[in-house]
């Protein structure tokens, strides 16, 4: 259980490493594909407070058409394995090509680029089921137009999409800086149930110390605390990407979205503050650990001494009877022909102990 | 009594954890309440300078006519358990839809947010009978008009309710804002006695440590700690909010109210500085603790070790004189047939244990 | 005398903590005075650069008719035990009531208030014979006139008084600022004897630590670590309080002064960063010695170990030379009926002996 | 092969000190070349959007007709060991003399100074085969001109003299100051390799801690936190750096080539995190290393307490029945003499086993 | 050789103390000077472009001719013994009194003050010799006149006096403002010697360390970290002084000085950051440090327990054959008369260690 429980965080923590495929010196802007990654899918979905149209694409070309024609286009690219697509895209959206060249090199942290006419923001969200991997989300922002980029097929922004399907809420009428707030919303409040769980787990490791045998959660603790290093490594780059978009002057985000936006700040400061809660709390347990297995030395260096107090001198003394002396000597102890001599014995013994006890009760060991 | 104190806090502290109840990805402004939430009671307290007016209002539209009548109408609302009421005054009173679900989700941090004709405040409130636990406290600063969002029936405000009824102090005479700061004031000042309590068990702490066995307080330090994490993250947000509406040029806080929230930010200011004080003394009282375990440790061990010393060579000495040699040979112990055999033995045991002592006492161990 | 010394510090540090008698939800402005206050003397000291008046005053009354005849009127209240006395004086003086309340509730940190035409200023002074008691020192800074409130009768500040009245020095053709600037400098400078006194308590502990036992002085280190952690507390405040006298641009303070206040505010910040310093240097020792308690473990655990490793394996021989078995079979234990069985055992226990020291030896026990 | 790994570590090591050269006192703006310097070798690459140009030049008088013929002029020292050709360079180009002291004095800071007409900045190269050892990089930054000087012979620049001589990529037409960028860019990702194999060596050291004995990485977590410490320091500065050439308002730099260098802040800003994330993590690790020695103590003085327990009353009993009184009278040992004396004897034997590992039981040791 | 060290290292850090021989609340501008303090000796050296003048001083009232006469006059004050001298160079040169204060009051931290027509510029500089002690060097800056006072006769800046002399470098034309750059910026790289044989000596602890005994290095350790702390606490003010030379508009100091002053401040720079490191090494080489000691603690307490273990069995073995039952009784252990039973007796005992030995090797203890 346990090492399958390390076997699989290791698994994760790799991916913590951020690896530059690109080599040193080769000219910026070139995009490298990762061999590994998902080939991509293109979706478009367009709308404007009155309609909507949805449109899986596989050509890049198919997508000009549709941008003249409505309010908001939302071009959502899952996979980031065909370098062809990406660069037509770029062509025909003319987005930067450095800002492309961090859309597939997906070990960004989370920021806000801003170019002549969009911007290009990166976020990264995490994956429930995988702990430490984060995933990375590329936004392009341009007048009409809301470009993202997923590692992976399958995202959590299905009750957005259904939100502007159903046309309920203000997200038809909200123009593509608002659909931007609204996937940027989500995929920071992806958050919440991780950031629980672990609080969930330090309150039960907390209760199980204050019970058990305190050597148990050693491994538990580190992992959490790994966990948590990896999680604030992963959110606070993200303080400063919203808190950008609201207090920059930016034209392509209105003000009615700026409110939004700081509402969107708010949960990152949240999840911040937990994070760095938990982390003190982690640092807390492990000090309340250390000075249980401390007090727990203790009292079995305790146990050890009282035993070895009170039978070393009983060895001695019944060690002492055992001397092969010539008792024909009146002077060679006389207690061994006693007729009493062996009560005698005993009764020294039950001193001793007696005496070991008092002294051991005067320094409070009992 | 430890078992009780600790199944307390364990509960306490589950609320430490902020739980989004809003599904990911919902459209923000919606009101979610939460099915525990008591329900929802509506107490409206309208005062001029020369006259106060009291009613308890079932039904929202009973408010309506109130609102021009008076210079200062205070909505109370207890129990946030009926969404109806609540976006039912939220359309009366044209609050944004933003801060009412900020309101219901009562994991919000202490916030000032800026609307156009209205000021949203968040502060928590401590209740002293459940340790970590805070309640949101929400207002609404409207021109003339203040909202008060509690998550329980009963509070900590009757002082002022009396004021306000008396028509001492300047209380009918200062206006919404000023209203708004006295009940700010007594939410903040709620903290004080808690923190005066922490204080007061530090010095018990403290007095204990130095005098008896420091194996009895690693619980109630650990405790301790974990209460003052809680109080800092809730008290920590309000030195920011209250700054804000200090610092700020906000319409609706008139000049003469903002010295008095200058005096509440010197509370807050002084709460933190003590929380952060006593974090710092809990951890040198922790690492005072644990020197006083090594020590007891080393004492201990000491003690082992000089009974060890003294009893091993005595009880080889009474070992060899019960070899079994054949006593005829004169070179096999001839002690053991002279006729001061025992005592020359006995001698040689109080000459090594005087010899031991002499080496314990070099050693500086007595 | 180590308990004694607990008993006091217990009962000082009981002062560390922020007490706030007025009931939560109260009026601000309200003067309560602490039953156990001392009853308020009013002193008055008018001067001009021509001549000085002094004057014990009993009824506020009395202090009216000076305020017009004197360039500089200087009334110093000790106790604050006497509320009409402090209300008439405010009332004379128009104070605003926010500052008045902070007069007798002694327990503000040291800060700046700005009022329409009068400044507030809070001091904390160090009370040498009592370690981490400080004392609330209150001024009002009005044109003409200054108003110091002491928690206690007897002070530091007669080395001030009699440079007023020698007329040596710029006291007299200074101004109240400057006035303000010698008292609030001499409240300063009474930090720095504790300071230095706990930097010779530091020199004494690495001094002996160096050279005897290590466990004494967790007790000494743990109180200068809780003084220094007070005193911070105590004069931080202060970096602030003076930075905004010199920089904000205050009437009330003419550039002249302002150079005093600089040198003022240059001892502060010595002040801190002795005391953190100090603070550093305590961290430091605490380590040294509890890595000296470890090597002192080390050592004990040595020596038991070296005496157990040396008589276990001789005990274990000379128990083997005390069996019972028949030694008439040739089988059973020959070297007993041997010439030289004892002298061949003895050797065997040398060799033994001999064998474990070379063990040590190799291991660098010695 | 520790001792091999530590011995190049503390030769590596020996390169975190500052040597300051150059006498204290003596005229700033003198060149003292390190007689160890490797001799200076001049490059020259000279290109316009259409030709490239590449000379080795030995006498520094070469290089001044290429000046004005070519938009970019690239000159490349390598070795600082000639003082008179680099004095020669400055006097060319009207370098500042106290910018030249600095080149050849090798442990500076990254770090940019702006004189009248030309930038200085200098930039640290991680060289991967040595560790700690990091490469000066000075770079003078001109109108057209480009001076740049390594310490030594060979670079990792080659890739970028690659792009210049195919043309291809926007370097050729890209201007000094976009050289310079390509140049500094491909500095600071040399840090990545680096910095990725910590993170891989972290990664194992966590997977064996959780498997095996705990005392064998104490000194490979030592030295790499050594690393990661050398590392930050030179890291560090060129975050300083790269911002003042992104913000300031340098003429020398283009609006164009600003994005580029925004990127390279942020590659700078990953690498900070990086090191400063996996300091965090040794530290973890550290302390988790720490709880599993002192697990492991726990359980070694379990073993000895058990043995000591069990066999310490068992060899009391057998010394018992040792002893050697007179069994003729009936009250010493009768035992001895009974028909099933020595059955009974390891009965009560046995029984002290029983009761001892009952004993354990209940206190949970097993 | 050890407590020796120690007794140098407690002298000096004496020193770490700051003393107000000025008692508290007397008139400030007033000149105390040490009883101690070495008699003040005056020598002015004089230069312009063309000439230099140098005349060592008896009567204060020799140097007001020297002051019209030359571009530059230099007084250069040595020992700060005798308060008339001093406070006649404060009358001649018009001094501000609170600054001449701080002249014999050698405590002060490096600071910078603007008085309305000279700088008042504090430095400490190290004395090699002395390890913790600094002394205070006091500059004072006016047009046309640099005035240095310095605690001792005998200084560093004899390489500065030979560059006047001899006219070369810019010096002599260089204006008072660049001498006292160039004063300065040898008082700060006095530093580096100290701090580079600071790292030399952790160098040499962590290879010690690596390789030996690990207790012998604690006290050493201690002593640098002392060091260290107060290096960093006589350097850090240099920090803001210099920049404040450097950043703000001061009329006295040229902008061509301003260049070299900021060559002077990033040597305040590096110092700052080597000191720092250091500290930050010291800290992990005393965790790894005790790490070796619980290590080594494990080693200790694994042997005790081996021999332990092995050894108990044994003897409990050949106690139990030293029983003196009766052995006509064919239940009472028959083995004593059997013909082999000495031997079975032996092969039981090296049964028993073979089973210990095959125990510890399953616990992987050896």
């Amino acid at each position: 259980m346990k090492s399958g429980g390390n076997g699989i965080s290791k698994r994760q923590r790799a991916k913590m490493k951020l690896r530059r495929r690109s080599k040193i010196g080769v000219a910026p802007g070139t995009i490298h594909t990762d061999p590994n990654a998902e080939q991509t899918a293109i979706r478009v979905m367009c709308y404007s407070p009155q309609a909507v149209h949805e449109q899986a694409v596989t050509r890049v070309a198919e997508i000009a058409p549709l941008l003249d024609k409505w309010a908001v286009v939302w071009i959502d690219v899952s996979g980031l394995g065909t370098a062809t697509s990406i660069s037509q895209l770029g062509d025909l959206l003319q987005l930067h090509p450095l800002a492309l060249e961090d859309v597939v090199n997906v070990h960004q942290r989370a920021k806000v680029d801003v170019f002549l006419d969009h911007l290009f923001i990166v976020a990264r969200a995490s994956n429930p089921g995988e702990g430490y991997n984060t995933e990375q989300i590329s936004f392009f922002l341009k007048a009409g137009v809301l470009i993202t980029f997923q590692e992976r097929v399958g995202d959590s922004w299905d009750p957005v999409r259904e939100r502007i399907r159903s046309g309920r809420a203000n997200l038809r009428s909200g123009g593509v800086d608002y659909l931007a707030y609204a996937l940027l919303d989500s995929v920071i409040d992806s958050y919440f149930p991780i950031v629980d769980s672990i609080g969930d787990q330090l309150d039960q490791y907390d209760e199980e110390l204050s019970q058990s045998d305190p050597q148990t959660q050693f491994h538990g603790l580190h992992e959490v605390r790994h966990k948590l290093l990896s999680l604030r490594r992963a959110i606070r780059p993200h303080r400063d990407m919203v808190n950008e978009l609201v207090r920059d002057d930016l034209q392509l985000i209105k003000l009615e979205t700026r409110v939004f936006l700081r509402d969107c700040f708010d949960h990152v400061i949240q999840l911040l503050d937990l994070v760095d809660t938990y982390r003190e709390l982690t640092a807390d347990l492990r000090e309340f650990q250390m000075s249980m297995v401390s007090n727990r030395m203790n009292e079995i260096m305790k146990v050890l001494t009282v035993i070895s107090t009170i039978f070393m001198p009983l060895s001695f003394i019944v060690g002492l009877y055992g001397m092969n002396f010539d008792t024909r000597s009146p002077w060679n102890m006389p207690e061994l022909t006693w007729r009493y001599g062996y009560p005698f014995a005993l009764s020294l013994l039950v001193a001793t102990v007696c005496g070991m006890l008092y002294f051991f009760h005067r320094k409070r060991w009992f």
